[in-house]
């Protein structure tokens, strides 16, 4: 029998890396979370040297994909944008980088933890489903028809500069009353007058009866079911994923968040979207990082 | 010189058929505009009569492709849903009433009004665009990467019900404060406190220097900002499209949505959507459905 073909996946973050080293159907061999500190681009050398190490301690690779914030080029071998952080990272062919023989493809952060929940995580099989990442700001990729949305400029599936409030305060890029703005974490002192620092410490409160946390954290909600009903529209998924820290607030988020949609959710036919907490965690990434590269060598010998 | 090879493609409305006869780069043989009246399904005979005229005309056609309102199989042999209206058009499967021995593809009349304008309109080579029809209601449709997406249920690109206040009135499929709810003609009444009935008159009055009437429509048109900008971030295109009676307010409407764009829209890098007027007008969706049935029958004998 052959031996098995192993391939690596790296997800390059704001302060670590993950890494997934899988076979060919996705059983994982090894994984590793490395911290760096951004400078002197000492996260590329990081991962070369985990690249090295890797290869000495399980053998060669069949193939390797890398995901990293900021936004993919369309022919996917470097980040083309990421303004002001990971110095160096804009325009970094990887597959030069880390001298390798195979070329080495290069995915959006969120894109690529999208790729990771359909190929192991809770979109198994699905061809129609978007992804939400629920976090400081929030983050998202789309696939419809089976592919992952790029677009023009790579920019597709930004899920968190959507208007819920066409009068609001302008987010980051400029989208007014953003879902952004209206649930994620760097929004907590403006949405609450100062009196919370997280999405855990209001949803503590809105826990232990605090009526204020309560109308506070129920209005979030309210505005990702508008959010996730207007997308059900725009793309039509048969999964929505819930993914980032926010998601972990579990049935304090799933449970009001069901009530909304049966009210703002078009359900034509009798038709309706299924709401699932993400399954890989902050490794969705690397798996989905993973699934690229070996999608993007198939057919090509070791 | 082999005879140019003839497309048709019909596009069915509410109360009139539209058709081109085309070759296949696109020129026009011949159109048509045919209305009919919603009873004992008369638009499909119509059609039929129509189909067989044609062929005596013209000569016998190398493809034929069809648009109705409603939601489409995924297979797009019939129109999946469409409750309420065109009786006797929902499962109605085209190539075999036609009698075709080829297969006739049916369309979502948005999704092949989109195909339209990006074959011979507004969009011609574009593989990134979306359009929005802002008439009575506000319809739409979507392609990237090259891809027209259609989504689980063949309902992708419903771009009127994105929420744009999600405190608002729920529309006619539940969304809150919905893009056709801001901008559509059906809900002027509603917008102007009964004083005007349609955009038209609307944006005549603002053109006359009334107040009430330009604050408005100042308003409808920030709310459609607003959308596109949340579009462009969600989809990423690089040209987007207006059609439907509204879009000939033209100045009024286009001149105000710069303005807000400039505010509104990521900019990455520089980057800029164009905002294009449609080209096609009604014969849009017939263009399409000529190019999705030619498309269908690539490759096989006439």
């Amino acid at each position: 029998m052959a031996p098995q073909r192993h391939h690596l996946g790296i997800d390059l973050g704001g302060t670590r890396i993950k890494a997934v080293r899988v076979t060919t159907p996705g059983d994982l061999i090894a994984e590793a979370n490395l911290p760096f500190e951004d400078r002197n681009r000492n996260w590329a050398d990081t991962i070369r040297d985990f690249v090295d190490a890797s290869s000495k301690a399980h053998g060669p690779l069949a193939s390797i994909g890398v995901s990293a914030p900021g936004i993919a080029a369309p022919h996917g071998r470097h980040i083309a944008y990421l303004p002001g952080k990971l110095t160096g990272l804009e325009g970094l062919d990887w597959t030069s980088f880390l001298q390798s023989a195979k070329p080495i493809p290069v995915l959006n952060d969120a894109h690529a933890a999208l790729l990771g929940e359909v190929w192991q995580g809770a979109a198994r099989g699905c061809r129609n489903v978007f992804l939400l990442t629920l976090g400081t700001g929030v983050g998202g990729a789309t696939m419809v028809d089976g592919r992952l949305l790029k677009g023009h400029l790579g920019r597709a599936g930004h899920l968190g500069h959507l208007s819920l409030n066409f009068e609001g305060l302008l987010d980051d890029v400029g989208t007014p009353g953003s879902l952004e703005n209206e649930i994620g974490n760097k929004s907590i002192p403006l949405r609450t007058d100062g009196r919370f620092s997280s999405t855990e410490a209001l949803v503590t409160a809105h826990r232990q009866g605090d009526a204020d946390a309560t109308r506070i954290w129920r209005r979030s909600v309210r505005a990702l079911a508008a959010a996730i009903a207007s997308l059900v529209n725009v793309l039509d998924p048969e999964v929505v994923i819930l993914g980032g820290g926010i998601a972990r607030a579990g049935a304090e988020l799933f449970e009001p968040l069901r009530e909304d949609l049966a009210e703002f959710e078009w359900r034509p036919g009798g038709s309706q979207v299924r709401i699932l907490p993400a399954q890989l965690g902050d490794l969705a990434g690397a798996y989905g990082s993973a699934w690229n590269g070996m999608r993007n060598n198939l057919g090509k010998a070791d």
